[in-house]
């Protein structure tokens, strides 16, 4: 069972609410000198078998379709090594 | 400015309605071979200067104490490579 990451991130010209707020936070809490904080979503997917680029190919698609809104998010796809489920 | 990345995962014990519902979802779309979906954050914080292992240190324990809560949830801190902001 191989795992393939999709993470979602707002683009960089959304403005980030959800990131703005932690990040106002942060000095309240005690934390300093972060300076930016953008919040987004990880999909872990588990795949059967070795994953072919056919496979990745339909990750893609199904990426860009369902899991991010592509108009104001971008996605990245990629196979993490290693995480045998 | 170095980017930091906190991803926030449920537990494996722990279920987990929207990946659920994001697998159901699947075949209907037309999307087979997906045996497991979760769903989680990723937080990406920027920081300032070289990140110094005390700066990781307490990045670690704001993730543990704000961004996750760990009684449901592991989380992991890594630096992200050439991510210039």
């Amino acid at each position: 069972m191989a795992r393939v990451v999709v993470d979602v991130m707002l683009k960089p010209e959304i403005l980030d609410p959800q990131g703005q707020a932690v990040q106002r936070a942060l000095p309240r809490l005690g934390f300093e000198g972060i300076e930016g904080v953008r919040q987004g979503k990880r999909f872990e997917l588990e795949v059967a078998e070795p994953v072919t680029d056919e496979a990745l190919a339909r990750i893609h698609e199904l990426a860009g379709t369902f899991l991010a809104n592509t108009v104001i998010e971008n996605y990245t796809v990629r196979v993490e090594e290693g995480a045998a489920a």
